[in-house]
């Protein structure tokens, strides 16, 4: 690993509760003089006989609390709770204090000077982390994946997340990286060796591994289109012609009047999106403008739009008004459905809108079986349900558990990096390049399955990777 | 005391922290089930090879902190630090536990509906508080100054609240009331035996203590506006005729173009309010229209509230113009000054604005040594740092620390109520009044101190008071 021209030898304080004021705040502090910092600024509660015979923070036992005072120039500034963790035994792998104070804005901000004054560094963002990386307490996908729990707004992202701090598929990448790095070294000491032409790589259980490890990448690449869905929303576009209801629906998905409905057909100009969450996933609606030629050119850049939300949509309702179907015009619209419906990639369900117009669900529509169809009325909330069920149908949040998904765009990167140059390994030894060329690209997976968890780093990726945390993490 | 309906035998539960997502947040447990509750969520992290050996919170000792996870239905929730508090030594006197974990929503909210699903209610606000004073970990005003501690926002306000937290004067009201309450005793040991004549308690000592108490009621009811105002901040109202430059000071002193300024007399209508802290003290500045015979209506009701405002003011700013001063209209300005400055409890500075277009300060003014006068120029900012160094005079913050201000309402009119009581006393026994007369007065008088300190109480006081907190304290 490159050395991270980081400081670390100092000692960082950081707010590390939310902002704001509230019933209690946690002042964090890491580094070789947190305890003896704390003891500086510290005093006990005067309430026993004997004050002086009162432990003092330099001789707390580890992961113990301690009721005190702050004093700053003979005031107290308040009572708080300090507790204690000694190296490694705390988050960071270094020495830490939490100073538990009452939660004002005054007493936070004054508490940070004082720390400040006393020989602190304010912290960075995602400091902490960033030395609990450096200690090698987290390794770096690991690290990120603190920054994603605390960002993690649904069960899905959440279990995603903390799946990832908890070890996910980096412990495989690891593995699998470091079997990569036990045969390389015997490719070179082949190298070493090379008038000889022995062979002490085993060519069978390269391949093997090379396999294994490929079938593992491909896994995890492709998982990466829903493990990023499950951590930023799964967006959902709503199409159809004009005045079909997609407004309407919308609002009845949502439970609230978020698009202004009407009957004139071209309603709706701008996409109007918004967020829900069911089944432990957020999903991320967009109405889009009606799908028809357009009458000016406004409407024809909405239409516009429409197309491009359509590409950027995991999932598309396709809304069609079930009450206006003739027998003619049924063919048409199933018909325009299938045109549309190229993209296998992406999942179509159609909602047949305005059943509280029929007396009964045409039979014509009933046969379309190979289509997902399902009957509601947007108007009167009915079946509104069965769409959110089939929605949540596509993702098991349950399942998380048991698969690891990649959700980082980096990782992803990496991820596609290592493959291609396995690929090339593989196919290198099938034509039967030589040894030293094939190194070369074995080097490179290593490099990009190493930046993966961070064996592999540099000060820049670190530096963007942590400036994205809040502070005091 | 009255005993109190407030459900006391149950375990409540709260995230403590600011509202919000941030590094890490802590959520709060007190109650006999406190303990046994948390047992049933945490397990311990499984990195032993003997995890069956690992210690659950019900073997915690007091005051030590244990990594763990907290699993719902199968999956882990989140990786937490418990820390347990167990009875009497915590900050509500019962059993408690605190959960840090990570600070996003999503596993605060979880955290929280699964405590409240093994058996946890949810705190009300204060009720964490509440339940210090009932189990006598602190009194009344205590509990009161920590909703005024996290409210604070400058310093003296802070020490104000701090002070009254540790003890501030409720001790000294405590002690006096306890005095008053011997001496109550005796006098109706005397009514007991009221045909005999007898007097038990001695009258000399009894004029003493009401002549003690009398002086320290006295005191401790003067300082409520100082109180007031440190803890609610310190109104300045800034008056003068038309165009001397009142919104230009108003802007020099907040730093900021707060005010709209105009060569046009009569520019400010509205009153314009900001605040700004100075020397830990919060002053409220208000901008008035200009004091002059309305030309219009709109202007005229201006002026009415410029009058209201010089009522509301503590300090009055009384901005001249001194570059239009002549020998002639020197005079009237100073009769004007003094003709408003009838109120002897408000502070009047005299602002002699617009220096820039002197030479030199006329004699004359110089002259007028016994009015407080700070020459300035609003237009440069020149001086403005004098104004703002004089007004900090007024109080002393460090002083803060030795005399105890009375800043809440609720006890300034008990405190007033017990004066009365007991001047009532007073003048009974000096009129020669029966003794079971006198001891309805001094009942009235025990009553209403015991309302400050909490030994008297009821149901509807203290819900009011505890309303007010944030929930988690």
């Amino acid at each position: 690993m490159t050395q991270p021209v980081f400081h670390t030898g100092d000692t960082i304080c950081a707010i590390s509760t939310p902002p704001g004021s509230g019933a209690i705040a946690v002042i964090r502090l890491s580094g070789p003089e947190a305890v003896a910092i704390c003891d500086k600024i510290y005093t006990p509660l005067q309430s026993g006989a004997h004050p002086k015979t009162k432990p003092m923070p330099a001789t707390f036992k580890s992961h113990t609390a301690h009721l005190g005072t702050i004093v700053t120039a003979g005031n107290i500034l308040d009572e708080v709770v300090v507790t204690v963790y000694r190296a490694p035994h705390s988050y960071t792998g270094e020495d830490v204090v939490e100073i538990s104070c009452h939660g004002s804005n005054y007493i936070q901000q004054k508490l940070i000077e004082l720390l400040v004054d006393s020989g602190c560094r304010q912290a960075q963002p995602g400091e902490f982390t960033l030395r609990a990386f450096l200690n090698g307490r987290y390794d770096l996908s690991q690290a990120e994946a603190v920054a994603d729990l605390i960002a993690a707004g649904t069960q899905g992202s959440h279990d995603l997340a903390l799946s990832q701090m908890r070890g996910g598929f980096s412990q495989n990448i690891k593995e699998l990286r470091q079997k990569l790095i036990d045969f390389t070294s015997l490719l070179e000491l082949e190298l070493d060796f090379s008038e000889e032409d022995v062979q002490f790589a085993d060519r069978k259980e390269l391949m093997a591994l090379l396999r294994t490890m490929l079938k593992e990448l491909d896994r995890l690449i492709s998982s990466f289109s829903l493990g990023n869905v499950i951590k930023t929303g799964i967006p959902v576009a709503i199409i159809g012609k004009p005045n079909v209801g997609k407004s309407t629906l919308l609002n009845a998905i949502l439970n609230e009047e978020r698009a202004i409905v009407s009957e004139i057909p071209g309603t709706t100009r701008d996409y109007i999106e918004d967020t829900i969450t069911a089944g432990g996933l957020s999903f991320r609606f967009i109405d889009t403008a009606g799908l028809r030629h357009a009458g000016d050119e406004l409407e024809s850049m909405g239409v516009e739009r429409t197309l491009q939300k359509i590409q950027e949509a995991e999932i598309i309702l396709y809304v069609c008004d079930v009450s206006a179907c003739t027998a003619e015009n049924i063919g048409d619209i199933i018909r325009e459905f299938r045109e549309l419906h190229s993209d296998p990639s992406k999942r179509w369900i159609l909602i047949a809108n305005k059943i509280d117009k029929l007396v009964e669900i045409p039979p014509d529509f009933r046969e379309l079986t190979d289509l997902e169809t399902i009957f509601v009325s947007a108007k009167r909330k009915e079946n509104i349900s069965m769409i959110l069920d089939s929605l949540t149908r596509t993702v098991k949040c349950d399942a998380l558990y048991d698969t690891a998904l990649v959700s980082n765009v980096r990782h992803y990167e990496a991820l596609v990096r290592s493959r291609d140059a396995l690929t090339s390994v593989e196919k290198g030894f099938r034509d039967g390049i030589t040894t030293d060329l094939i190194t070369i690209d074995i080097k490179q997976a290593l490099y990009h399955l190493g930046e993966i968890t961070g064996e592999i780093t540099s000060d820049e990726i670190l530096g963007n990777i942590f400036s994205h945390f809040c502070i005091g993490k």
